[in-house]
């Protein structure tokens, strides 16, 4: 198991975490100045700053990505949404491989509508097979420019709205079914908010593999967790136990970043500077 | 698929449903007067008035129940908390028995002391062996007494404070190792609510068959969702496809009540009787 007591060089900063407090080019300089070597940026944060203004000060900086957030959302209520989820997904990809990202995470969709409390249909099965035509569709042009796919699963409780993939065993069937040869081309990310309570994760992490394993993001699980979104803790503030798991991830072969990703609004609450600084403290002792 | 238009014989009031409406008295008489044939009731519901009166009232009215809520609760910090959990799972059985119930069912619990915000540990491993032994030891007495145990998996965002089995599939895993003959003394509690989510739900309804499909409770998933345990919607009123879970049920050898509960805000702000006649019309026509 790697030791991460010593530096924070293997930590990653999922900008989520700071976006109510700073635009990209900002998190991008507070980031530098705290040598925080690596981010996963969201689609939204980089269009508010240009895409090729980002790319740029990444380089200036001499900052990584980890990920690049996000594609998915197949699913739709018709074949023009279908159509236009697809072609959404290549421009996704086309921003990760100019921003120099190692792979585009999917967060996958499901019943569409859903998200604004109007589902177009409720058949979860349905969602499934979009999302598994939307991957194999994408997971072409991915191939096309070499873009690795990393499926995200999703909590069971955003099923609904955000993602029909709720567990590590059904993204890995996924990824064997569409991608039997481990081509390195399609994976997973596995976030612990997501998977922490799966009895099954232990050896679906070491079933994934090296070859499947693309992304690792941390934050913790409070007790209690007061909304279904943006209530995620920061390592160390909840019950997740983070070093048995990132062991199992290195003995499985992952030897990426560990990327810190907090949806909360009391953390969006407080100065980005102490965030930051709270992440990798945390980082250091408990992730 | 069994035909549930023309009357309400098979529907269940789980009576957690309209708790802060009545006492329980009030609930079997209410019942009674809208020809709901069955409950299952709440052990604080049964001490509040009394476990001899509720099995009288019960007896008059005709009224028989699909369950009894709850045992379970096993983990705990130290030796005295798991000896007194498995007490006071005996103490259910017996007051099950002298009700007429067809089973207890369990939520096994999880981390102790983190539905108080303050986990003893967390090591959900252990929480797991936990539940195993205290299932076990309290199998022997329920075997004694001829009271069946129905696991309740409960949904992954409950399980660090409520249960700690969170998929169908590990439930029937515990029910094969501690009852590999299928006595019929332990099985599971299929609540939608919990389960509805799965990519593997329809498979496992399937594997557990008769001998273990003890209850099946109904009531909603909503998009949004508000909260994580007060916020269940009113069947028809979400996104779960009630009527092909309930005939894969029904095919799989299931032939109890629908028992419905509702934990919700909403419909505990509402008048009990047009809570109780929402129940009936909606399990008439979309359960």
């Amino acid at each position: 198991m790697r030791d991460l007591s010593a530096n924070h060089d293997l930590m990653s900063l999922n900008t989520a975490t700071v976006r109510k407090q700073w635009r990209l080019d900002q998190i991008i300089d507070e980031c530098a100045r705290r040598n925080i070597r690596a981010i996963s940026p969201w689609r939204d944060q980089v269009a508010a700053v240009g895409l090729d203004v980002v790319a740029r000060r990444l380089r200036e900086a001499g900052i990584r990505l980890s990920g690049y957030c996000r594609g998915g959302f197949f699913p739709a209520a018709d074949a023009s949404g279908l159509a236009a989820a697809l072609q959404d997904n290549r421009v996704a990809i086309d921003e990760a491989k100019t921003l120099g990202a190692p792979c585009v995470v999917l967060v996958v969709g499901s019943l569409p509508g859903a998200l604004q409390g109007r589902p177009a249909y409720t058949d979860l099965n349905r969602a499934r097979h979009e999302v598994h035509d939307g991957i194999a569709a994408t997971l072409e042009y991915a191939r096309s420019v070499q873009m690795p796919l990393a499926i995200e699963p999703l909590h069971p409780m955003q099923a609904a709205e955000r993602a029909c993939i709720n567990t590590l065993e059904q993204a890995l069937d996924l990824c064997d079914e569409l991608d039997p040869a481990q081509s390195g081309m399609l994976g997973v990310a596995v976030d612990i908010y997501h998977v922490w309570w799966d009895p099954k994760l232990y050896a679906q992490i070491r079933r994934a593999g090296k070859k499947r394993l693309l992304a690792y993001h941390v934050c913790d699980w409070l007790t209690p967790t007061a909304d279904l979104l943006n209530d995620r803790g920061m390592m160390g503030d909840g019950v997740v136990e983070l070093k048995p798991i990132r062991n199992q991830m290195e003995e499985s072969g992952y030897a990426g970043y560990c990327e810190v990703e907090i949806f909360s609004e009391h953390w969006w609450g407080l100065p980005g500077g102490a965030v930051l600084d709270t992440c990798v403290e945390r980082h250091k002792t408990v992730v």
